[in-house]
């Protein structure tokens, strides 16, 4: 299987910025731990950043034509104000799961609503990126039964 | 005269994306369809579209310094969320009419409203890729006076 | 084909009321310019206007019952108060395309919402009275194809 | 450690009720799928269910006097309308991950508000059961560092 | 056919509480009323009444396992503020109708809301006990066919 | 007694428009049934029906005037939307009992106000052509005791 | 001068309706107030009531055709919801002063906003059918100068 | 008859200050017309205006002390933010009516609401100074009968 | 005289629960002091706490049947959700004087409003415990006039 | 200790406005209830009142420098519109209660919000003028601890 | 040239109240620091508080009878709140720069609206009394062209 | 000190797009007036403007990177929509000065709310370009001290 870790505008400073609310680990973490992740079910899965909401969009068409089975997205504030990006999600035949490494609900009125999600599988907010690990775990479920 | 068929996110993918509220004809479709019409009375149009919301809004303004006579804009998600674009839109010294392939008046209530109908000359919802037909006789009846 | 041009209050006075807003040609003049289009394929059209919401509703169903094949309405202020025509409209099986001469996403908060462009195929705003022609070749269309 | 599943109103239905929108599983195979889990890392779990907010809330501040390591919790419709609960959750030195089987951002509005979220830890929807597994893995990690 | 007649809270001091606005009868006589109604066709009622939500979501599940043809249910003030009872009513296969012993839109705002109307076959509000009278005949006529 | 039973717009296609909605029963149906009903205790009503606000104000005041006992109303469209009607049944005194065949709380939002509840004795919704009986059987014990 | 008192729907109830709010006086009487007012000036007026909106919106325009100078215009319920009637008030060219014999500010949340006054060149309420008078003799200094 | 005729906020400038809006007739002047009006029935009234809205409350209280039998009120911008006034007004036994210059109800929408309308005997908009005129005529009228 | 000290939901932790909001007594210090106070007038009163929303209002009516003179009311997080409570507390004829400790004006947005208040005599917020100890001396107040 | 009595506008009525609501004491009768209960504890207390929101806002200053131990405030209509006193009661170092005579939940939706209860200690409403002698005791209990 | 720097409520206690919020300055060193600029301009500066909003309205119109050249206004929370200070402004020929020592923009919503803004030059927002320099320099620059 | 002047959607127009609004001003002109303030101080600026939201993050963290001591902001219509720069400018450590060279509190309703001021050091709007003045003054000011 062949997945995508997609993320939206400002998570490239993962780690560095506002480490009380997200954390010290840096995307390139991630990375590493969904990697590990994946070894072990012979899958893989590329990691992107980008803070134009057009590259994501693109990306979100690329993902389709390459054949990706599951995406993880986690995009950062366009979650709150995108309308593009939900129509992009619509308009792929791949899952699609939104993860927040902060609790969204815990913080400013408008981070509480999110465009994307009515499209997505699911939502997965406010576990650290653990939420990341939760959410290949639940694509690989899904694609290969069973796993642990 | 020379006109601009400028087209917002996700509609490369038209013909393909959620057939069953777009329809099967594709962006490439439009712009023949367009070029016929105008063919007839010597006029001509390039059909553009991205995804960036800043690459729309450089085209509108490259529209005007180009000297186009008029501009159909199909704007995608951006009709609910950029104000930026209607910015330019006010901007530009170029008359532009809205156009929706499908009837947003019909879908979700974030659809219903659009930052940028306001300062186009109109807009048109509902009437497939006909809508684009319209919009350019309508320019072209300003342009050159009764055509049929 | 047969098709039904319907116009609601204050449409009588079109050519006469506010003609920086609506222009000065009259509904007599849309009639015959309608009819000028509908000669060329053995169809015609009547046009039709009242300020009753009770008038306009008999009106539609008087449609459905005499075999008409679409309908170009102009609903007026009826467009932002009348549930009932949007009931009417829903119930009965003629197609119907919304015609506004004026860009009503321009003007008023209160314009910008319309209780029957959901139930109708489209809608058209802002074209002056270009937006009948452009609704009557929309009909065209569906009903004898390619028609230019 | 120990842990408790809490389960509010309607969900001793669950794979019962609505299976198109919550699966077929029941309670008691989610009960069954955690002990799995939890066998491994010498963890426990109990799983409770009650249609009464007020004995959710009693078996809340139970769960802190019988120290309880963490707690996963579908609140079911209370999450939208139980302020009470948001207190007892704020009120005791327990983490708490609220889950939902479906997606509650594709619902009516009035299921996308949570009024527990922002005194959890974090919210996962529309995993389906593996929301649920999610949730305990997440704790665990929490807990006894890496565990796969 | 077996009904079930089941009341919200402060409907057990119905006869005592407001008079000016709930009448004088109870719901004792309510029940008197239906059972002679229902005598006449063979068929019986039983009637319940608690001021615990969680109390009337059993119940409503009871009804279903116990093989409840039809439920009179007035929900009290939960009308307004309960979801869960909502999720209870979708999440069983028996019909249940909504009755309101006053004109809940003659009251406060809030009164005017119910979450539980759009998942029952109706409301009935405003015709005193008679509403429950209504509500059975409704029932019976769905099931027994004209009755009078 | 003498009642009317009148009903606003679009209730002159009662059983031809939408039947998966209203059903296929139509208002001559209703009549003779009404009629049916209360030839039994020596009384009569009248069935009236417009699609104009005007005329069933008219109306309300002619009833009024012609000793109307009691006033079965369906007000269709205008329920949502005609602060005149609401006056005009305040203003007679007259018993008016406001009756949906549809259950109007399972449909759009805008349907789920009445301007006409609150100044009416009461409003049954969702019962099918069964809610005119309700209603007329209500206004019977009201005038004549027990009827069964 | 001529004058046009146009009265809107339940008006031609004046002194019967509800006289705790609207007083004893009927309309005819209002018409013989206003006369003996204007007989001095060698003007006079007509009085028109309707309950139909169509209709008063085809006197607005009747006014306008006959040379009317003036008009005093107590739309009853129309003024909280009738855009049509703003319309044709704003397309004609006469001025049109909006009087309500209650006090509209002091009564339900609906009746404080008007459509009609932004158009109208004032409005006058709460004064009993001295409102009335106040409307005309406004018009009078404006067309006659100081009257008294 | 003592009248007293109360001024608010800013209409000192009253004739100097945005004169297309509100004429160039000064409070000068509007006080001798008054005067001129009551001196025909044995009657006087004093003018007052101030920018405090402690002072202004202060006045009404004292117009109740000293035997006031009516009292003009324009309250300028104090009738969309003033409570106080409100309270005062309603707890004075002496009646008010409230006046403005301009059509309130044609500029922003903050200014269409009045704290002051729903506890005066009712309010006059758009008059210009004639507004005063009415007002001092319907006061004289409920005191002394017809006058003309 | 006797009195009732009812509890909503979570005060059976009051002085443990988040205690820099609630501070450190318990409910059992609130209980002892009441009865400090009311030893001196011969008085007595029970204090009760309950998480059921169902059982507050099952004990409210039991105050009534059992000549309760007074009741102060800490309702917890019910104040701002429970209409069921309104209608009980409305529909016995005790008075009810509703106690907060903490000042819910300076908390979330949802703590401002009570659903409670309206139907009690007043609302004590803010001033910690002693909030109770001013409840019952207003009790004693209008049930044994002055008493220091 | 010395303590400050503040008193909004109208409030010098008193006894005499509106007697229903706000009872027949005056302003006096507080002062010397206040006196009383300060005379044992060697306190003393000034009453002040103002319809100036500017004077009240002084006097808050005032006190401060003039070593006042806390203040009762009763603010008025200014509670509900005065962020200006808001500031100065965030900016003085005193504590400040704020009581309301009348219950205004019970009252206008206007009144139930208070831009000061958030700056004060807390509120205390609807319990007459025992609202002020509670909130005199609160004070004195933290400053001198149990009374009694 | 002769300006006025005009202060409302609570601003007499600057450098004292908050100093968190609003730094340690007092008025007095804001009128020295704006002295020293404008002297280099042969020009001169007034500064004025007021906690009385009548009191600000009435500097205003002297402002313009006294030939100021410009105001710089720190309005306080009139701000937010005052209509009638706005409709100064607006009526006196004076340039106006509205002035905010905090960020009102990062606190609380109600302070994140002016009411006067629309009608001032501009408006300065969190540069501590920088910002009152900013607002003398930018008069300057406008009466006296570029100055550095 | 090095600082940044960063311009948003549309600004490359300066000086061409609505003069009447913006000035006849360029963003070249801009940067030289900063250049030769800076000048004096041993100091410079670049000025950078783009339409794509992604690149003015990206440029923010540059200037994080770069070592830039302040920066200067005008993010055209971003203001009113972006939540990802926001953020941006709340993950660095550098000060951002939001200039508007219009008054937005003049415009539509939709401008005056900025999404990025609470996160700013401060807003200036309507100065025209002399607001880039002020705001590298303030910078300056805070890294300098007193500079004129």
């Amino acid at each position: 299987m062949k997945y995508l870790c997609l993320n939206g505008p400002n998570l490239h400073r993962l780690g560095k910025r506002e480490p009380a609310i997200y954390g010290s680990e840096t995307l390139q973490d991630v990375a590493e731990m969904l990697e590990n992740i994946l070894r072990v079910y012979d899958s893989e899965i590329e990691l992107k950043q980008s803070n134009y909401e057009g590259q994501l969009i693109d990306w979100l068409y690329e993902a389709e034509d390459g054949d990706i089975d599951g995406i993880i997205f986690n995009p950062g504030a366009y979650t709150h104000t995108s309308i593009a990006l939900r129509d992009a999600i619509a308009g792929i035949d791949v899952p699609v799961i939104e993860v927040h490494i902060s609790n969204i609900h815990k913080r400013e009125a408008f981070r509480h609503h999110s465009f994307l999600a009515p499209v997505c599988v699911g939502q997965i907010s406010g576990l650290g990126i653990f939420g990341y690990e939760a959410a290949i775990r639940s694509l690989l479920k899904t694609h290969k039964g069973d796993l642990y």
